[in-house]
């Protein structure tokens, strides 16, 4: 009568620690790029923590709000933003319908290649760049346009298609979130229509939840037909102190976990940290000179300064590329 | 031998006849204080033919996009906007900090309780008044200031609270969407932060899904806690061709149904027929002087006169809401 009990005890102790496997391993595999360390460990501390139901850090589904910056933080950005590639391609292929540009900066250089000279005249020639490049056709247009350029332009470094370099280990980070209820938002510098055409493949991030830079648009008939047409004109610059405010205007909850890998992102990590609750603000540090590229202090694409000293001093966490990564990017896979 | 397999047969027309009418039981109790007519049999047909797996008009669920007006669509604009009446209030609130208001146009006017001579200053007034009532203050600080303006006054005809003249057909309608795997958004002239704080409880539709009018923010630190304060400077108008720009900018699809009451959303419901597959436009006409009120072509509030006529040449459905609503308001139920 007494051996009874006992085997019961025993058995539901055994499915007990079962059950705890089951879900530690489940999690871990979650995140198989990510090398077992302190930054794995945070993300996954902070996921169970604001879900687990009862619990003091118990998040509702709807308030699990996460954003990401894009350029080096889900992507590659070097050995310049791929947006900025992009426009100097487009410059090359525009210019037999643009004779003047022979002798006009910032286009003769580059058209010479020399992109160095091109974009000494700083944010007047790179505006002009973008705007050029950018503008004065529908929305539609430009949607063809940039999958037109994903499908054939090259990275120098890598020679694959540019949306192939994105982070494994953040495609999976992104996953594990949506999987544990997480709605994931990227909050980028970057132009929202070069976005949205390959970032709901690439990281199952639909348009809706692209927040980014933008240029003017005006909505008009074209033969009995309507459209929107891109203007030349900038309208909103998502970077730094734009961040939050974008955060505000398009999502209007405030995150619960922020990631940027810049000083860019200082603002939105900052933010998102004042809030109640738990909270989670990880940074991507560029650590590995091999696999991508190293740099952040004193770097002209991606600079990490100030937000690293933040970073440290708040305890946020830094993700190390060449230490909490097995694979950067999703070829690398057998 | 032969009586069983007729029986079977016999049972199994039953249980499909019994299936179908559950199923056309279900969707016509989705919508239960819509009458049986015109404009009911319009969305749910559409909504069948979007949502049958392998029908020619099949939409994915990620592509369900609908978009509602707010003033006069889901809820009541008479005899002025609500947020005009909200602004009004706070001049009110906020006139004793202002002495120099009793000298000052459209100030004056409105103290004594003159509405129409504050507003006959036209634009110019309305923007002064909205911006002394809506700017100078945090985004948090606005909230509340919404949410109490909220709990306390009352429509003058009603003596309602405001949120509570929503529209009961329409509130049905989004939950009957939602439950058809769509996403439902606002895209209104309304300010959005005068939105955000009630639109959740009312519709059922998340801040993060809500699109309207903006001014500028500001990021900044204060007492090194960070704040958006709210600036004294419009940034976005989303009313006629400012919908679609928005809807862009927002949403970044297409909406496959779009649900409006003015001219002010001509545009939008424009942009939304002009995609490919199946659509579906609406519009809410208000036809019910005794249970709400009755207006169109001449009304200086929610004014429907184009609209109205490209409705009607191109078919689109026209909400009758006299005889196509069992009730208007939630508080008429008993």
């Amino acid at each position: 009568m007494k051996a009874a009990p006992a085997r019961h005890l025993l058995a539901a102790v055994a499915a007990g620690a079962l059950a705890l496997i089951a879900a530690v391993a489940q999690a871990a595999d979650a995140l198989p790029s990510w090398n077992h360390g302190k930054a794995k460990q945070s993300i996954v501390g902070f996921v169970k923590r604001v879900t687990a139901k009862g619990g003091n850090d118990f998040v509702p589904p709807a308030e699990r709000i996460a954003v990401f910056d894009n350029d080096g933080t889900l992507w590659a950005e070097q050995p310049v933003y791929f947006q900025l590639a992009f426009a100097l391609d487009r410059v090359k292929a525009l210019a037999p319908q643009h004779p003047e540009w022979k002798g006009k900066e910032p286009f003769a250089s580059l058209l010479k290649g020399d992109v160095k000279s091109a974009l000494a005249g700083g944010e007047k020639a790179l505006a002009e760049i973008v705007m050029e490049t950018h503008a004065g056709m529908t929305t539609a247009e430009f949607e063809i346009i940039v999958r037109d350029w994903l499908a054939t332009a090259k990275h120098p470094k890598t020679g694959r298609p540019y949306n192939s370099m994105v982070y494994q280990p953040m495609v999976e980070l992104l996953r594990y979130l949506r999987a544990n209820g997480f709605k994931t938002y990227i909050v980028s510098g970057g132009g929202v229509e070069f976005m949205r055409p390959w970032v709901e493949k690439a990281y199952g991030i639909p348009p809706e939840q692209v927040v980014g830079s933008t240029i003017k648009t005006k909505f008009e008939m074209r033969d009995g037909m309507p459209v929107i047409m891109r203007l030349a004109e900038v309208d909103f610059i998502d970077d730094k102190e734009g961040k939050p405010v974008a955060i505000n205007k398009f999502i209007g909850r405030r995150p619960i976990l922020a990631f940027g890998n810049s000083d860019g992102d200082l603002q939105m990590l900052q933010w998102t940290a004042a809030g109640g609750g738990a909270r989670f603000m990880g940074l991507v540090h560029h650590t590995d000179a091999a696999r991508e590229w190293a740099y952040d202090r004193n770097s002209h694409v991606g600079r990490l300064d100030k937000a690293l000293d933040e970073a440290q001093a708040k305890g946020w966490t830094v993700v190390d590329m060449k230490n909490d990564w097995k694979i950067i990017f999703p070829f690398e896979k057998r």
